[in-house]
């Protein structure tokens, strides 16, 4: 890390400085310069940050150097994660592409859904079983019982089964059950979560939260990569912004960006993160442009009667047209489908 | 709600709306003007927002009305909630001071924070066993020695116990040791730890998530209420925002906003919300200017040798004159620490 | 627009709020609905709101329903504007790349970017003569000489210039070298500056302030188009967010939702959207997908030795590179550049 | 700056950054690391970031270490800055409070407005006569003869004229009949309006933009004291962020941050911070509190009935029990209206 001194430091504070770093069992250089003293200092700084140098009598700023996350990082693994699952895969130049409802409803619901987004080339099925809903009066899911009726979709198709698990103590049972456990936006930072599905071998689709910064995602992939599970694939969903036209902001860049720092893939999901059904096609499209390794899309044979997200759900024709545009895309880019 | 159609809604568009809203058990009002014709509807329209009206042809926004929450709103309750736990009294015109450190790390620290922050003035203390951290390489609490040490606290001094409780398997475990059960920003919407959290009657603090709307953090409230919690309090520590010279902006209006829409009492965090000690003292006296009903702050005997958060940690005489300037602002607005 | 009162509101209060609508010439309709009164307003309200409704008291809330722009609306012209200027199409199915230097430094450097951006297939030239900078102590452009430098370059390549104006009297200036006047990020909201522009037939590239919602944006094209101009492209440059690893976060979903709105074609700046030259290709190829009627690109000869930018800048080959992509995303969406 | 070389880069490119620095007239100082080189350099860096050095190959980021504004930081003048204009002190311990309406209408409403804010203890009156609108169709201002009403106001009462200038020719117009030239949030980066302002000897009161950082703000007003005006007041007045609840989000934490690096005072706006007249009081309270050198605020008669900002607008009596609340406040922290 480099601490900055503030112009006017005296001797006697530089020295303090120095002698605190030495004592974390780092090495100091200290630079002086025309205006300001710098002090770079070398070594494994990772939590050091955190430890109260920047509150020190003279330092004016801390800035770190190493990025704070390792086993996602590029420069330990040069090659790219592709992630199989099933039916599914994820990176390598294939774009997965996961469709389905928000909220698994009855059998005809997902098993009808099912057929038609695999008929128009989905190569994952998705459907809430456990809900996490803003508000304790909304559908909070079928929980179990969406879970067998995914299991009976995926047997009807052969399509892998995306579905959110909400709580580390559901792990086991929806592991059993799905081909990838999701990870939902509001738990990207729920560390117990993290840590249970870092305990099994099922892959994990990590949603970014709308106020994680990409270093925090990143991180937060660290945690279940750490415990053993590497097959992470990452998901940008929209940040919070000050945009109200759109539920969230969705952020293309952030594609190239984490591809250029890790080798997990990236999937998009154009669904939350625009909130309406006609802004979808533009941004699947945008988002294969960018390089996603993945979609993930909510799609209802009758979007209107939906039991949640209706207002940003495809119905099956318009999901047919986002996958034809979708599949020239990723052909002008070298990939497929 | 109010629907509003598009400039060339046909007829039939629109008699196929007043349908789907009679059909979802609602009333109907439609307004011919003199661009745009309305539909404005009656009844209790919670959810029926999510269920796809927006997506019918002919459509061009639906504008919700009423409050989603119920239990928290001042329209159920006028008159406001004072929670008190032990030492802590927070609101009915008491500005409830918790103070300690981010962790805690042994029982000398401990002991000694009590002590030092309840001279000061302070009627909780504050103090992590189980941290929720950013990074799995960060340090990440004592546990339940951790609670043991925060009991010997109490024993010591007679301050309320505020600690985190991150899920919600440890909600009954703290809930034996703790005064007040704090759910950090990063599980304001992990709803099974809001559940569990509903079901015991100790108060909860609950932070309100940097990327929450206030409304949201009211939802999240009702979850706690709706189990049967009413001893809940709701805690602004700031917001993620473009700023980057602040860790988090912090928006005090939430306090007075929150006041005329909800009975339930408000604190706010300096620390977390500002992120630097040197800020600390004058948000401080601006949240209580502004109405805060409670205070939480970051307080440590050697900050610079903090396990965590050390930089935005004040020490014991920092501490000190902090209280006296917040004695002196409550008095000029009617209310004492 | 759409008044809601409080849940408590006196009838005397709801008499009041629809006295003061009829003295403001509008229509008031009454609902009472099982939990609160609404009173729908018929009328062009498109300045009221600002009246004061919403102190009046009683009333909890004023909901607009008119959409604030007029003349760049798709109600009032559901064509699609093509803007021409010279050698420079964009929309109606063309792709216009506008590409060149962040500001003109001298007459090697201009026209050499000139001849390499039109060979890979660019059809406009930008170049900063005029050059708003944050710091008063950065380079601020060549003036009126850099005007003369671009005409050369034109004269030489064909190519239509497009170039900033940062103040209202020097529009007549500007309009006699340029084929297209960009009016930047920061004078968005410069009113006096985009009156002046609406008063020249010179068509304007009009960038989108970094905090300015959409509506926001369309607002401040009806200046110009109010003013006679209409021949306005509008363009997306990214916003301020949280996110700090690219300069500014580029929502694309601002293609589509514009789109849907406003007949006038829409741009696209992956250079300042992002930030970083390493992200360009995949956010050029991104808008393209998401149906950008341009790109306004940073190229220079020698990125790391341009005065201004340097970081986002792309060199030539960079640029050829970004162009092929773009040629075949373009032709997979029915389009070409 | 700080140059941090990727972890993998090699000799040569090191060495080729080095080169570059040298060739910058600047001195670097490579430090090799257990995981990663840095280079440091020293000599005043303030234009050479934007100079492309973080496209070279092999450097992973280019951290700035010396703020980029001079004049307005501390270290220049430790000494705060107190602006005098006329029957108005900002700063020194005193808080300087201007209030009025949004725009003056006529000649009855300021002068009576003017009586009453004098009367409840203002020292500055406020009225727009040149209002810039997002809306072509909104109200914009008296113009010239609303700054000779401004005039017969301060005739009639003494208070010092503050009022905005939107255009660097009208600021020779505007600073013959205003004691402080106000620029607006939307003006904050006109340089051609900052370099007119800077360019009289009229106090300048420089509002923050909502996207704008407050280094962003320094630099603004370093463009004012470089011109030679000397007399500038910041003002904040709110930033974009995604919350909806308030117009803007008011950080006051700005306030304690500007103090320790700028000599110039601070002035808070909480009329257009947060958007709604029933928080307006609680955050002028929070602002002398967190430490404000003055306050800006709409006063209006009959905000019911005024031209613009009705909603946000305070009445007499309520002005009166603000500047009451403020005043006590303002005695608690050692300062006076």
């Amino acid at each position: 890390m480099i601490i900055v001194m503030q112009a006017g430091a005296s001797e006697a504070e530089l020295e303090h400085v120095v002698a605190r770093v030495e004592r974390l069992g780092l090495r100091p250089h200290v630079i002086v310069g025309t205006e300001r003293t710098v002090v770079a200092v070398v070594g494994d700084e990772r939590d050091a940050v955190s430890r109260g140098l920047e509150t020190l009598p003279g330092v004016a700023a801390v800035l770190p150097i190493l990025a704070p996350y390792k086993v996602a990082s590029r420069e330990v693994q040069a090659e790219p994660t592709v992630v199989r699952a099933g039916s599914l895969t994820v990176g390598g130049g294939r774009v997965g592409v996961i469709a389905g409802p928000c909220s698994v409803e009855d059998r005809e619901q997902i098993v009808t859904t099912a057929r038609a987004v695999k008929e128009a080339g989905a190569t994952g099925l998705r459907g809430g079983a456990f809900k996490p809903r803003t508000s304790p009066y909304s559908f909070q899911g079928l929980k179990e019982q969406g879970l067998e009726l995914l299991a009976e979709a995926r047997a009807e198709t052969g399509l892998a089964i995306v579905t959110e698990v909400v709580s580390p103590e559901d792990v086991p049972l929806v592991a059993r059950f799905a081909d990838v456990l999701q990870i939902g936006a509001r738990n990207m930072q729920n560390y117990r979560l993290l840590e249970a599905a870092g305990r099994v071998q099922v892959p994990v689709l990590l949603k970014r939260g709308p106020a994680a910064t990409v270093e925090e995602l990143l991180l937060a992939a660290e945690y279940i990569l750490d415990g053993g599970n590497r097959q992470v694939m990452l998901c940008e969903r929209g940040i919070r912004t000050f945009e109200s036209h759109t539920r969230f902001t969705l952020p293309l860049a952030t594609v190239p960006w984490l591809h250029a720092r890790t080798h997990l893939p990236v999937v998009v999901d154009p669904s939350h993160g625009t909130g309406h059904a006609n802004l979808v096609e533009s941004m699947a499209a945008a988002a294969v442009a960018a390089g996603a390794d993945g979609l993930i899309v909510e799609v209802h044979p009758d979007p209107k009667a939906a039991a949640s997200d209706g207002g940003q759900t495809l119905d099956v024709p318009a999901f047919g047209r986002m996958m034809d545009v979708c599949r020239r895309i990723a052909a002008a880019v070298g990939r497929h489908l």
